[in-house]
C-alpha cells in the first residue's frame, strides 16, 4: 500500500498525475476503502483539484466514497461545472448540510453560482438561520462588497482596553476560526476603527483599543463594487476592512484572501475576454463540448461579419486585382501588421485601465504617444516591407504603394488601439470584452482600402 | 485654500483629475508651500499615483517640493520609468537614504529594478549593514522566493509559552512595524511551525507555542519560483510562511501582500505578452515614445515574417487568382476565422496552465475536446459562409470550396491552439509569450492553402 497522502503532491505542491491515476484505479476497482485511504490526508484545495482532474464517472465514484466525511471547504474551490456534478452526486440534502458548515462568504459564493431552481432546492433543506443569512447575502449585487464580505468577525466596544479584549478572546468560544483584525465599534455598532492583531500583542494591557486603531483603514460601503474594493486593498495594503450598511452599522468584514480571489479572477478573465471567450466562470476547461462550442459561437459569428466586411472592401477593387494579381498576393500584409500593432496598443491600454494607471488626467498624452509610436514603426516597416516587395516583384511603384499603406495603417492602428477601449470604458462597457473586434475591423478595412486604393490610383 | 487632502480622492478612492491639476498649477506657479500643503495628507500609494500622472517637468518640481519629508514607501509603488526620474530628481544620496528606510523586501525590489551602474552608485551611499542585506537579497534569482521575502520577522523558541511570547512582544522594540504571524524555531533556528496571531490571542498564557502551530503551513525553500509560491499561498490560504535556506535555517518570511503583487503582475503580464508587448515592467504606460516603439518592434518584425509566409502561399496560386478574381475577395475569410477560433482555444489553455488546471492528467482529454469544438463550429460556419458565398457569387462550387476550407481550418485551429502552448510549456518556454505568432502562422498558411488549393483542384 502507498504511504497515504505522501506521494499525492509533486515538489511544486501540485497533484502528481500518477497519484490521480492511483485514485482512479482504486475507484474503478470498486475499492472504496483504498480510495478513501489514499485521499484521507489531502488538503481541501488539493481534493478540489483531484475532483476536477478525474473524469465524470470517476468523480461521481469519489464523491460516493468520501460522502461520510466530505469536507465542505472543497466546494468553493471547485470550477462551477464540476461543482454542479458534485452536487448531483451528493444530493441536495448532503449539499445543503455542507453549505451550512461553510463561512458565510463562502456559502453565499457557492449558492450564488447555482441555478435558481437548484438554489431553492438547496436552501429549502437548510436550517432557518443559515438560510436567512445566505438569502441576505444573495440580496446584494453580484459584484458588490456585500457578496464578498464575511459576517463572522470580532468586534469590541470602543471603551475596552487591550487587557479586556484579550480576556474576552480567551474566554469565549464564539470567535471565528480565523481572524486577522479586531473591529472597534461605538454603542450603535458603527465601526470606529480596525486594530490589527500585532498591535494588540505589542500593546500593554491598560491601553485603550480605540487608541491603537489603524487610522488608514476605511469603512467599505456594502454596495461598493468589488473591483473598487480590490483596488483599495491593493493601494492601502489592508489585511481586513469593515463593511457597513447604509445606516453605518458594521455588518461584516472583507479580508485580503477574498481580495486575492477577485484580483486573480478579474485579471484572468481579461485575457479570455480579449481572445473572445465568454468568461462566465473562472475556468471553462471543464465545460462540455457542446456548451464550449456554443459559448464561442457568438464571437466567431461577429468575426465572420467583420471578415465579410473586409472582403467587400476587396470586392470594390476586384477589377484592379484582375489586372495585377500581385496585389492579391501582397494585400494581407498591411492588414495583418495593423491588426498586430493595434492589439499591442489595445492590450497596454486595457491593462492600464484595469490597474487605474490610465484616466482622464493622462489619456490625451498617452493617445499622442501611441500615435507617434505608430508613426515611427510605420516608417520602419514601410521601408522593410517596401524593400521586400520590390525584390519580389521588381516594381518600384508597388513598393511605394505598400510602404505608404503600411504607414497609414500603423497610425490608424495606434489611434484605434487607444480610442476604442477609452470610448468603451466611457460608455460603461468592458474594454477588454469587445475591443478586438472593433480594432481588427478598423485595421482590416483601412489596411485593404489604403493598399488597394493607392494601387488603383497610382498604378492602374 | 482647499481643504487639504480632502478633495484629493474621488468616491472610488482614486486620485481626482481636478486635484492633479491643482497640484500641477501650484508647482508651475512655483508655490512650493501650497503644493506641499495640498499633498501633505496623501497616502503613499496615492502620492505614487500623483507622481505617475504628472508630466516629466511637474514630477521633478514635486519631488523638489517634498524632498525634505519624502516618504520612502512611495518608491516601490512607482512604475520603473517614473521611479528612475524620481531618483534623478532626488539624487543618489537622498535616494539611498530613502531605500534604507524601507523594509528589506521593498528595498531589494527597488534596488533590483535599477541599472547596474545606478545600483552601484546608490549602494555605495548606504550604511554597510543595510547594503549587505540588500546585496544578499539581490544574490537570489529574480523570480525566486528569496527576492520576495522580508528579513524582518518575529521568531520565538519552541519551548516558550503564549504568556512568555506576549511579555516579550510587549517589552521589545525590535519587532517589525507589522507582522501577521509568529515563527517557532528550534535551537538551531530551523522553523518548527507558524502561529497565526489569532491563535496567540485566543490561547491561555500557559499554552506552549509549539502546540498551537498551524500544521498546514509549509516551509518555503529560498530558491522556490515565485509563481509556485503564489500557487501555494492561494491553494492553502496562507497569510505568512517561513523561508528557509539550504541548511534549513529560517532566514525570512513571505506574506500575503507580496503574493498579491505577484498574482497581479503575472496575470497582468499574460495579456500583454499575449498581445506581443514585452512586459519587462508592470506597466509600460510611462515609457518614452522611442523606447515603446523599440520594445514593440521585434514582435511586429516576427509578424511581418509570418505575413510574408502567408503571402508566399498565396503566390503559389497567383495564376488561379488571375483566372478567378473572386478567390482574392474571399480568401481572407477562412484565414481570419481560423486565427480567431485558435486564439480562443489558446487563451483558454494559457489561462488553464497559469492556474494549473491543465496538466498531464487531463491534457489529452482537453485536446480531443478542443478538436471536437473546432469540428462543430467548423460545420456551422461552413454552412453559413458557404451560403453567403453562394448568394454573393452564385457559384455552387465556390461555396463548397470555402465551406470545406472553413472546416479544415477550424479543426487545425483547435489542434494548434492546444498543441502549441503545451509544447512551449513542456520546453520550459512561456506559453503566453510567443504562442500567438505560431498559431496565426498555422491558421494563415492552412487557411490560404486549403481555400486556394481546393479551388485550384476542384474549380480550375
Amino acid at each position: 500500500m502507498l504511504p497515504v497522502g505522501e506521494d499525492a503532491l509533486d515538489e511544486g505542491f501540485e497533484l502528481d498525475p500518477a497519484f490521480v491515476e492511483d485514485v482512479a484505479a482504486a475507484l474503478r476497482a470498486d475499492d472504496k476503502p483504498w480510495a478513501r485511504s489514499l485521499v484521507s490526508d489531502l488538503h481541501y484545495a488539493d481534493m478540489a483539484d483531484l475532483l476536477e482532474r478525474l473524469d465524470r464517472e470517476d468523480r461521481r465514484l469519489l464523491v460516493e466514497a468520501i460522502r461520510d466525511d466530505f469536507n465542505a471547504d472543497v466546494l468553493p474551490e471547485l470550477a462551477a461545472d464540476v461543482r454542479d456534478e458534485v452536487m448531483d452526486a451528493l444530493g441536495f440534502e448532503d449539499f445543503a448540510t455542507a453549505l451550512t458548515e461553510l463561512d458565510s462568504d463562502d456559502a453565499v459564493y457557492v449558492a450564488g453560482k447555482l441555478d435558481a431552481a437548484e438554489r431553492d432546492q438547496v436552501l429549502a433543506r437548510m436550517p432557518q438561520a443559515t438560510r436567512a443569512l445566505i438569502e441576505h447575502g444573495l440580496s446584494y449585487a453580484e459584484s458588490s462588497a456585500g457578496r464578498l464580505m464575511q459576517r463572522e468577525l470580532v468586534a469590541v466596544p470602543n471603551y475596552w482596553t487591550v487587557g479586556e479584549t484579550i480576556d474576552y478572546l480567551r474566554s469565549t468560544r464564539t470567535t471565528p476560526d480565523k481572524f486577522h483584525a479586531i473591529f472597534v465599534v461605538d454603542p450603535r455598532h458603527r465601526p470606529q476603527g480596525v486594530v490589527e492583531l500585532h498591535r494588540v500583542l505589542t500593546s500593554k494591557r491598560p491601553v485603550k483599543m480605540a487608541d491603537i486603531v489603524d487610522p488608514e483603514i476605511d469603512v467599505i460601503p456594502v454596495d461598493m463594487d468589488r473591483e473598487e474594493v480590490a483596488f483599495l486593498f491593493r493601494q492601502r495594503n489592508f489585511s481586513a476592512a469593515p463593511v457597513a450598511d447604509k445606516s453605518g452599522r458594521l455588518i461584516g468584514q472583507i479580508t485580503i484572501d477574498d481580495v486575492v480571489d477577485v484580483i486573480d479572477e478579474e485579471a484572468g478573465q481579461d485575457i479570455l475576454k480579449f481572445a473572445g471567450v465568454r468568461a462566465t466562470d473562472e475556468s471553462s476547461l471543464y465545460r462540455s463540448i457542446m456548451s464550449t462550442a456554443q459559448s464561442r459561437f457568438l464571437w466567431l459569428f461577429i468575426n465572420l461579419g467583420t471578415a465579410f466586411l473586409a472582403s467587400s472592401v476587396i470586392g470594390i477593387f476586384e477589377s484592379s486585382i484582375e489586372k495585377l494579381s500581385a496585389l492579391a498576393v501582397l494585400m494581407p500584409i498591411c492588414a495583418s501588421m495593423g491588426g498586430n500593432a493595434g492589439t499591442q496598443t489595445l492590450a497596454t491600454v486595457v491593462r492600464a485601465l484595469a490597474t487605474r494607471d490610465l484616466n482622464a488626467s493622462n489619456a490625451l498624452r498617452i493617445a499622442w504617444k501611441e500615435i507617434f509610436v505608430g508613426l515611427i514603426n510605420g516608417f520602419l516597416f514601410a521601408a522593410i516591407t517596401g524593400a521586400i516587395a520590390y525584390l519580389w516583384f521588381k516594381d518600384p511603384l508597388l513598393a511605394i504603394v505598400i510602404a505608404s499603406a503600411m504607414i497609414i495603417n500603423l497610425i490608424a492602428a495606434g489611434f484605434a488601439g487607444i480610442a476604442i477601449p477609452l470610448v468603451l470604458d466611457r460608455w460603461g462597457a468592458d474594454p477588454a470584452d469587445s475591443a478586438v473586434v472593433f480594432l481588427t475591423t478598423v485595421t482590416d478595412v483601412v489596411g485593404f482600402f489604403s493598399f488597394l486604393g493607392l494601387a488603383t490610383w497610382i498604378m492602374l
